[in-house]
């Protein structure tokens, strides 16, 4: 078959791989308000073109497959090519810009699928993930439960951070990567009438100091959550690299 | 025995399984005082029911056993699921709302129970906890040498931080998570009156700069503290890992 | 050969390390503008003796080829070795004193070269950077699609962090250091009129809180750089440790 | 020899662990001005026991090796326990009340010694370092560059950071521990007029922007700082871990 012989061809594949890093460098230039004023028609001309050469791509590659082009859609990646061209097909209409740009964003990713060893790292990477269901199920766990507690126990003193279950898990999150988880801390060891609650006074209507409680609260979570997160990340990068 | 395999039956372990992430999901729909107004009285009712689901399932094991119950204490997890449930049918009276709720939400902790797989995870973590002893031990060691010194040496000049020893020790906690370090070390370095005391200034009796004293303190701690806290975590996570 | 005999010897190897220990010593004193005041003239004699040592040293080695000087820049550290001489020895005005007190500077590096040991793991390091070429990569493609998507999402309400390409990849890194990341994310949770632009408050032009995309955009982009980039950090430590 | 017997044995082990541990609790007690204002006597009494057990302990221990006293001294473990009692034995004038408490502290110290399980520990994080010698080296050479050059771009814009030598190396050092590392960047990119001298508005003498500069000089050193830190701890903890 011709097409099998093109679609595998080593300079067919080079122009995908250089037509991506185009459409990302393209995605990239549209940051700058000036740039789109100065060359809107261009860059919109060659996001055509790129789009084209991309439907080109798939067509090859469906024909490549001959009478069964189903087969084409048994290789999850395939389908993921296939998602990110057909949506930038779609009929979306010009004022949902933000949509339109991120949907060209994503075909950066695509470069993930034209490398074949940076298809076998991510593919490493997430198949990794499985074997650390139940430290993540174990950390999900941990956080559900602090999260519940801290908004019982510190929501009326600190509405800004533990105010509702969401909120608090945020918080909860920012005091695992133990950015500012101190601040957190004194509102509750001090009270909010005393410390942290300059920016929203207004909202400090319970203060309520609770020393004790809250150094068992953030102590044995910073390091329960420290350690469960970084048992994660070291599980996942282990077995990434041992495939 | 029927009651034995009534409790080792998968219907009957499915049945529990939800019926712990219903209790769970239930005391989180409890964080939203709207939703609690609203639906109080079913959000009670249904918190009976799984009560009522848990003893049931108590003494259903408790009965597998046959004539010798007392065999069920022996398991840890069995001891721990009882006190579970029976903290919950103790008599709290109502004023005590925040230690229903706490009582309530460590039910969500029998999930470990429930899944053997997380069950293992969770036992190894808790197993390789004495193997790593004696690191736990200095790491002790040395956060009550630098507490007491840094009372000695700072707690005149920043008692906000260093007044008294567990203060000492939960800003060295602090120190060593390298959340605002910097901010106690520059208090020592230029004086109380000089930096960080904007909101305490009334605080700030005796200042008195010990920048020497100070960054030899800090820096050798922060050094000291990472590196055995590190080796903490990698030895628990390693021998956890292991199992 | 003499030459080659000498370039050999234990005492030349040992004065050179000294000389270049010396030469750090000299730009160290430089960085106190009271010594050049006082020893400026010492100073500057000193440094020249320091560079005739090197300019010495060079034409040894050179002269140690004996007819084929070239195979002399066959080894890249004798390339690293001349370039630093040989810059030294550039006409630059002294206007340009910043130049030349970095060109300076860099002498320090020939320690790397003086210590066969201290070479071995610097090469060790540098040769283990390859190897993780891919895991590198996927960071820049993550950094530069989270910094493509945040200038588009967030560029009209944080101008300061996310106005342009450039800013919002400097903007990323600091997140992925975790210093401060609350900081940005609480900015687009509550927009910039609300929070965080009090000292740019007339840079608040289009203030437009988007919790929602901004804490998908930043939790997301937290766990996958720091995962990524430490993935980095132990592959370069891993592989340099083997060696 | 009966006083080897003596020294060898469990209960005069056992006697001097628990001094140990009673000589850190009274200078933990000794932390708090009202313990010491109602119990000083009381407390210097026990000090002073304290102290007879450790010198009759170090009698017993020499007279153990017989008539070769010397041999005592060749093992370091009891050069350090011989020295932490003979500090407190020199007559110190009670003003100088700070190093007498700190002599005093070091007494918790003999803990690692009366534990043979955590000497071997300590001993082997000690015998570790110098494996790890030349990567320390390395890292005070990066540290040595980047300080001189950080002296050398920044110190007239951030005399407060980067004003000499050794304050740009603790500014570093703080840099390394990624705590508020943007706060020294931003203050380079915008100038100290603009940003971060808010509460030293009179050293901001000669403000100038360096917005390329800094960006190089900040991204470059936490990578490569961090990076050559982080091989230190984890080879220090893997050698740790070996033995
Ligand atoms: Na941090
Ligand atoms: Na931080």
């Amino acid at each position: 078959m011709q097409l099998q012989r093109i679609a595998g061809s080593r300079p067919f594949q080079t122009l995908i791989t250089l037509s991506i890093l185009f459409a990302g460098a393209l995605v990239g230039v549209e940051t700058s308000p000036d740039l789109v004023a100065r060359y809107g028609a261009l860059l919109h001309a060659l996001d055509r073109l790129v789009l084209a050469i991309f439907v080109v791509e798939l067509l090859i590659k469906l024909g490549a497959e001959g009478r069964r082009p189903w087969r084409f859609f048994q290789d999850p990646w395939n389908v993921f090519d296939f998602l990110i061209v057909a949506t930038a097909l779609l009929p979306i209409s010009a004022q949902h810009l933000m949509v339109l740009r991120l949907v060209r964003l994503f075909r950066v990713l695509r470069l993930v699928r034209a490398l074949p060893k940076l298809q076998i790292l991510v593919t490493a990477l997430i198949k990794s993930i499985p074997s650390m269901g139940y430290v993540a199920l174990l950390l999900g766990l941990v956080f559900y439960i602090y999260g519940v507690a801290g908004t019982f126990l510190f929501g009326a003193n600190d509405p800004v951070h533990f105010g509702n279950l969401p909120t608090a898990l945020l918080s909860l999150f920012r005091v695992v990567t133990l950015e500012g988880w101190t601040e957190l801390l004194y509102i509750q060891m001090r009270g909010c009438n005393q410390f942290g609650y300059g920016d929203f006074a207004a909202l400090c209507t319970q203060p309520q100091p609770q020393p004790v409680a809250a150094v068992v609260f953030f102590v044995s979570f910073v390091l329960l959550g420290t350690m469960i997160i970084l048992n994660l990340f070291i599980g996942v990068i282990m077995s990434g690299m041992e495939e």
